[in-house]
């Protein structure tokens, strides 16, 4: 039970590479952006749209389909792909982020998470093994393991505390993975340890014992800063095994997800492009352009003009404009779908960059256009 | 300056009959149902949604526009098709139905209408000249004539005062119309009379003589019973020549849609499929479907069987009501898709069973499958 992972280029410059995986669905090309599929259906967009815009794999939240509509509901259909019409991947996370973040936790223990949840005040408890149970139950092609996030900033003894849990647990989430879930399917482990150098390889070094088809770096991206939260990557990257799946939870801007591949990282997921979009917020190659600006209240051009979506190429930015301001349905998914393939798309253009060990051009190529400036 | 209409089957039975206009955007086949497209968009539809529901021809609301974003932001793009990427026929109404329905009317006069907006209180003079000039603007292929729209009920006094401006105002739409419209664009008088036979022979007299590309019946569909409403609708659609078409605004259900085109109307247009559609209800060949009901909670089922559309093909009753009960952005798209499709189908359907001249058999086979109910 291991996730069949390929890497086909190195940079020679930076950690970066690139490579493949396979999972029942589809092969995945690394590294890849995930668009965030909380509640089976990432917000705003069907699946085709989803594949016009480039998503090769994308990511159910069990946390949220847990509680709605459930996993009674789900496993009939086979699982969330066909519950949502998405013929590809899907990655699911653990829960325990939205334990941390969304729920009312009432109570840690070595046991389990127990929660409120944030829809009807229900009381829940997540174990490693419901949690990875509801993963399967989602018929899920990446599983991850149950894991303890703490808050920023934190003390180190409750950091250690967390990790050393995070690392029980990721022990029984391999034993109930072993036993029932599809050979086919990957688990990942997941690395935390705060801030914390030390940590973070007392936490690697604990899950590369158990030898997991890929790992995750979580606790990223909390509210520290960013530098903070590169160092701590850069830091951890180079720990984990170079063939297995690197994968930074949680993370980031366009700049982030740059700079974690050029530290090694292969999968990203965040709900930034499509969160943004529906707050009017564009991703373009000049960087970011809020729609609702009156100077595009006229403007026939695109709102990325080097830009192929199909937003892009079929709507000017007075148009968009006005569907956003006046809060129509259309502008929602119009906007998703540009900063979907936006995401998409450069992780493609580094995909290709690594692939010709151009990484450092690439990457001052994309830092030159953002002075050009949007706006 | 005439719209090219011409009939290809007449029902020998009722009065129902087909026929095909055409505009400088493509052709219409009739009966036909025209989707609501507000404010330069169907409500969460892109216009590839549209035509893959089967809407040849949209409307555009004047007043709307007007107001948001204003002509002067679509004017420049050549009009509304180009703004919203729809490459199909428009029709624009006229504004005199939203003053009436939606905004605050000041002043009704000789001269025109004066109104405050429902979004920014701002008051505008809406003249005939004005309505069709913002029509121009837009590029409508079919423009309709600004009339005054009364309550139901409303003293027979009121109502012919009402239908007797409104035909004066006809007179000056079209002396606008033809000095300043492209010579392809049809202009439509429309019929008031309230709920009083004689008036709306008088109205129809008055208009004919004025000889319009084509005809509408409005005023309908204000609070009064079906009955009444049929009963105004079959009292004036004969007395309209048969060469133009005849369009019944703002109707209706699909109960409402056969049986106004069993009386021989050729178009028409409602909110009722996307509003509803909103809401959470479905048109469906066994009545109607509320999502939210709970018994469709695990249902694997599509919403039709019977049906075609995207949605129906690619997702369950369990899904739709996950969605809708979650108030996923997708479910206003799905669910517009399915009721959209629903009348257009419906409209094809018409168009085949008067073509085979079998209209009658159509409508009760149509009621029969009613009575089996969906719920």
């Amino acid at each position: 039970m291991t996730l069949p992972f390929k890497l086909s280029a190195q940079s020679t410059e930076t950690a970066a590479r690139c490579g493949t995986f396979k999972t029942a669905h589809g092969e995945v090309k690394t590294p890849v952006f995930m668009p965030v599929g909380t509640l089976g259906t990432v917000k705003a967009l069907t699946p085709e749209d989803l594949l016009q815009a480039g998503a090769q794999i994308i990511l159910g939240n069990t946390y949220h389909l847990y509680l709605r509509p459930g996993c009674e509901v789900i496993e009939p259909f086979g699982g969330l792909h066909r519950f949502m019409h998405w013929p590809g991947p899907i990655l699911t996370d653990s829960g325990g982020f939205q334990i941390f973040s969304l729920a009312k936790l009432l109570k840690m223990s070595e046991d389990g998470a127990t929660f409120q949840s944030h829809i009807d005040g229900s009381r829940h408890l997540l174990t490693p093994e419901k949690s990875i149970e509801i993963q399967i139950a989602l018929d899920s092609d990446i599983i991850m393991c149950l894991d303890q996030c703490i808050a920023y900033p934190a003390a180190k003894e409750e950091a250690r505390a967390a990790l050393e849990l995070t690392t029980r647990w990721a022990q029984r989430c391999l034993t109930t993975w072993q036993a029932k879930a599809r050979p086919d399917s990957a688990l990942f482990g997941i690395v935390q340890g705060g801030m914390f150098p030390d940590l973070r390889q007392q936490s690697v070094e604990a899950l590369v014992a158990l030898d997991f088809p890929g790992y995750a770096i979580g606790g990223l991206s909390v509210g520290e800063p960013t530098d903070l939260m590169l160092e701590m990557a850069e830091h951890a990257l180079p720990l984990l095994p170079s063939d297995r799946p690197r994968y930074i939870m949680g993370v980031g801007t366009p700049e982030n997800l740059i700079e974690l591949v050029a530290r090694g990282a292969d999968m990203f997921d965040c709900v930034l492009p499509t969160r943004n979009a529906r707050n009017g917020q564009f991703f373009t190659s000049q960087g970011t352009v809020n729609i609702s600006n009156a100077r595009f209240r006229t403007d026939p051009t695109p709102v990325d003009p080097d830009c192929a979506c199909y937003t892009c190429r079929n709507y000017s930015r007075a148009y968009l404009r006005h569907l956003y301001t006046a809060r129509e349905l259309l502008a929602y998914r119009l906007n998703s779908i540009h900063n979907i393939y936006y995401y998409t798309h450069l992780m493609a253009q580094m995909r290709q960059a690594i692939a010709e060990d151009r990484f450092k051009a690439f990457r001052r190529h994309f830092y030159r256009m953002r002075q050009g400036g949007a706006g």
